[in-house]
């Protein structure tokens, strides 16, 4: 038996929504000047700026979600400082040492505790063990977060308030990474992008389309104008100012036009609420963390795994809690078809023990 | 009169060959691995190596030329060393420092005669006087020419040889920036994309088809498996891997197919021989270096060129050669229409003087 | 009552030894070439090739231990990799980020746990852990240890053997941070400096004189000369090859000679063996950690804290272990006298419960 | 014949002062704070606060003049721009790529004209040409020029007023290389410290006692106190922080007391006077530019350079002219003898023509 292999551990294997696939076709016929001088990159900021109830912000469109966290922290971090933030950030553990790279050795300071969510007490009690050393360390210039959290959960509000306070106390800058932003925003209905950003603190925030419709397309907003400056001087010389800027721009217009990109974030969300309810029907598989955007762990031992992979079906490995068990992560994406989530069922029960099947 | 704005200065204005738009759109329904692990990036590399005629090279895909050419020169470029290369080149011009960048604080050793072309008299003097400064000095590792040349002009087969025995000598690496690689091939009939490259002894190539038909496509190829080697370790914390690398593959894979980008050089070219044509029945314009592929310089006081200014015509200002004159360049792509040159031509007869106008 | 003020935190207070200001002197008065080309530099090789029972070593001469770690480490660190130390370990805390500036944003990766020491667990499980996320992750070139650890202790022969066995699996590199590494030595008796070094796998020892008899003198020595090759290419750059640089070897040679190092280094400890024993006989000090070489830590309340720096008394502020306790630090040096040793027992005794004061 | 060699290349060559040995010997008994943080630099800054008639400035204490150098210029160089400079400034040609490794990257744009020395003429030319090419070039934030010249020249007052209001109308920083700043001092009797700096427009001033004087001794003085913000900001993590820095502060106090740097220099420029007119009476060698040093250069052939090697002189090969003439420098130091001289005519004249030999 030879069955279709089914990837399901990322929202990067995701396609493009046709209605951003036409902006490029329409941005194709439209000559303007390259290097983000053209109208698209103009509309772009009008857009966001709308949306996000700001009229002083600035805009950085990005092909890439690494150099688009990299860029934005690099606004505030030098060589000689760090940032600190979660060890199982993306930025920690995903991009190679990028922002190291774009800061000149700049340094990441880490917390490790609970599961890739940071919290203010975590925070303070890692300032003053650092604080006691003095002079010779790093100094911190600024903190990241995720949102969705690394575990795919929701900051409240107040969980980043606390956040921001601390640096406001401290005069350090507060940069979210929102690889999966749009996905936490329609998962907290009352909510508004300012209310979630600007207005709680946030000094920029690297917002990712490319899970979440486009082909490649991020873009950085300053919501503290000054950090756009320094990036701005910086971009040209880490080669992430493409030619045909306004392919990027068309590509986040189509994405901000009539709420697509909270539409296609909810059809994620949707179809991760559905795998968590067919998931958590097997005793094999211990669900971990609440569901709260497009992603679901679960913790499996390694014979289980092994089973998940013999049937086609690939999860993302997502961490070694002990020598037997590991903790698996699922992702769905606008794209994902509840048919597949039936048909990933449907091997499932041929291997693991369905708890809540009463009558056959 | 309030004339429509022509844009004839740069072929980054141009737009996406219908045949790239689709393999965009078909790439979107195909699910595969993100980061380059894909099969558009596996065929990318098996096309390349058919029409390179070279089983034993690498592939990268990018999607900048200016990070594409400093990934490239950074393989063999550490931050103690330099680099050999014309102060006119791009790379020292017009990337923000991207090389220095990228290689931690590597130098760009420059040439400053002859219009932007190297050759190997002028490096051999360069590098005796370098050489007699002794070991405190930046070690040279390298050369960078660009094929066209900064004026448009074609380096001869010769040419390169000359300089890439140069390179063996010293134990230098050849690197080639082609970002209009494809307008100089279809200029010199019967040479080989091989022959033009590693069979003359060019280590790595930045190919670009942003220019020439793209949204955003560039490969740099390693002729020398080695560099690779060192440009993959660094990609990742440079942000030039994006996620969903298929759509830079697909969109290569396209362009290469049939010849298209032959194709689409060979009407660039073409419609730059026609402009070079109309441009020089002006006594105003004195055209400056044969055309060789797609770029036409002409050397205009400054009074001339407000006057096209004031025609809402906007070429290039490429250079300051006295208090007075300007050298300016036009550039015409696979778009450009010859109805637009001959607006353009109707537009300049209303203000200057034409030579070759017999009937009137 | 106003108190001579009493600095006893570290050995970097210290002054020069006799013999090596000598050694100044007389290489004021010897002529010979800048930069490393001189017989100062040629005999000091010699020297440590002999101490060190090694022919094939390199050697670089330093004026500080922070550059002479990271040059060191820079020599197998690259941009895109990263290298394993403890958390408490100076590299990461106390050098202000200079071996992720050396090399161009490395990374430390690091491990908190056992009070600034490694051991070959600790290592195995944080190889796991990082290797389970694959690809995107900085890749680990090498581990640095410290000896004498951070907390002042003796690694032994075999816990340094497990660690090498470790880095000649992953092929990683050793590199050993020995700013007290005489003391380290001296504690140990039947350790040669061969033995306890490249027989045990280190590839490089940063080992420093500055904190044990010279005004500025430190040395790399690579067991490993591939790597010298690397930081030799590297030094210019980062401003460490001063001028006249017999200066630095003619105190090092000074330092070699008869043994002076060790014999430095066993008064150092021997001081520090008598501080710890007076120390001892204090009810309200909690002595921490063996007394392996020049250093004794205590934990105390912060009352107790502030009560020692109202006597002028100045220890180092090691680490907050709870609210209301600290670690600190006492350092003794070559030119630390019983005498003062006493006199700080004398002004304790006027403030702190003496315990084992039985007659008075 | 077997004749002792005799360095007159270079003035590193040369010992200590016995004034700044002996203040070694006096910091060595003195117990102070390491890094800085000494009654020793806290006089430093003192003295040439007086010295320079200037409060509020800020100074560095350094062992290196290539990170002295490269430390003051990165205070206004990022990695994105770039400081202007000739091309045959130490900067440029000795120090390995230290500005562009300590700026992450940034860029020299270099002026080839002139044998070494800036002008304002050549300067503006340089920014028009720059300016022409727009914002994708790496923008330029200060200039460099070195005092003496590289050519062994002063620069008048007016010349660097000159460049200065270049600086001012530009919004550039200016930094001056002293390393032979003093000899420039003595060589024009009726300018005072101030007016050969700030007065006149200087930011910084990277000045030079190890080649008059010292063992290892700089300092970096911040007329622009902003500056020194940054660079201290920067100067623990390039490792030039050393733990004793009461070492190198002990050496500058000397220096300036009594005028003792004034002294030193004094002679070394008589040195040269007197060994000018000594090489100027043979018919082999052609004298170049004035000698305002410590400086003689000469242009001869290549035959004659080895004949003067054989006799076992050695002095500096400064530049190939052409095929068969080279320039030669001679640098005399304090230190150097009358009779060393005469030694060295004694020789030269067994084997050259001498002009003014009436006599016999």
């Amino acid at each position: 038996m030879n069955r279709k292999q089914i990837l399901i551990g990322t929202d990067t294997i995701s396609g493009i929504a046709p209605e951003i696939l036409k902006a490029c076709l329409l941005a194709s016929d439209e000559k303007t000047l390259p290097y983000g001088n053209d109208i698209f990159t103009k509309k772009c900021k009008n857009i966001i700026s709308k949306i996000f109830e700001k009229q002083d912000l600035e805009i950085i469109p990005m092909m890439s979600g690494t150099a688009s966290n990299s860029l934005a922290i690099s606004s505030f971090l030098r060589s000689y400082g760090s940032v600190l933030c979660h060890s199982e950030s993306h930025i920690n553990k995903d991009e190679g040492g990028a922002p190291e790279f774009f800061s000149g050795g700049g340094k990441l300071e880490v917390i490790s505790s609970n599961s890739g969510r940071l919290n203010s007490k975590d925070i303070t009690d890692k300032l003053n063990e650092l604080d006691f050393k003095g002079k010779q360390h790093s100094k911190i210039s600024g903190i990241s977060l995720t949102q969705l959290a690394e575990n795919g959960t929701l900051y409240s509000q107040n969980e980043i308030l606390a956040i921001s306070k601390i640096c406001k106390k401290n005069n350090f800058y507060l940069h979210m990474d929102g690889a999966r932003f749009s996905n936490a925003l329609v998962s907290q209905q009352s909510v508004s992008p300012a209310e979630a950003t600007w207005k709680i603190g946030i000094d920029c925030l690297s917002l990712g389309a490319t899970k979440n419709g486009a082909m490649a397309a991020e873009v950085i907003i300053f919501f503290n104008k000054n950090l756009a400056l320094e990036a701005k001087k910086m971009i040209k010389q880490t080669g992430h100012i493409i030619p045909k800027t306004r392919f990027i721009t068309a590509q986040l217009n189509a994405w901000f036009t009539d709420g697509l990109w909270l539409k296609l974030a909810q059809k994620a969300n949707d179809n991760a609420t559905y795998l968590r309810g067919e998931l958590s029907k097997f005793e094999d598989f211990k669900i971990l963390y609440p569901t709260q955007g497009n992603e679901v762990f679960i913790r499996i031992n390694k014979k289980t795994y092994n089973k998940i992979i013999e049937l086609n079906i690939i999860p993302n490995l997502w961490r070694k809690t002990s020598n037997d068990e590991i903790e698996v992560r699922f992702v769905t994406s606008f794209e994902t078809k509840f048919s597949l989530i039936d048909e990933i069922m449907h091997r499932f029960k041929t291997c693991f023990d369905y708890k809540l099947d009463p009558i056959i």
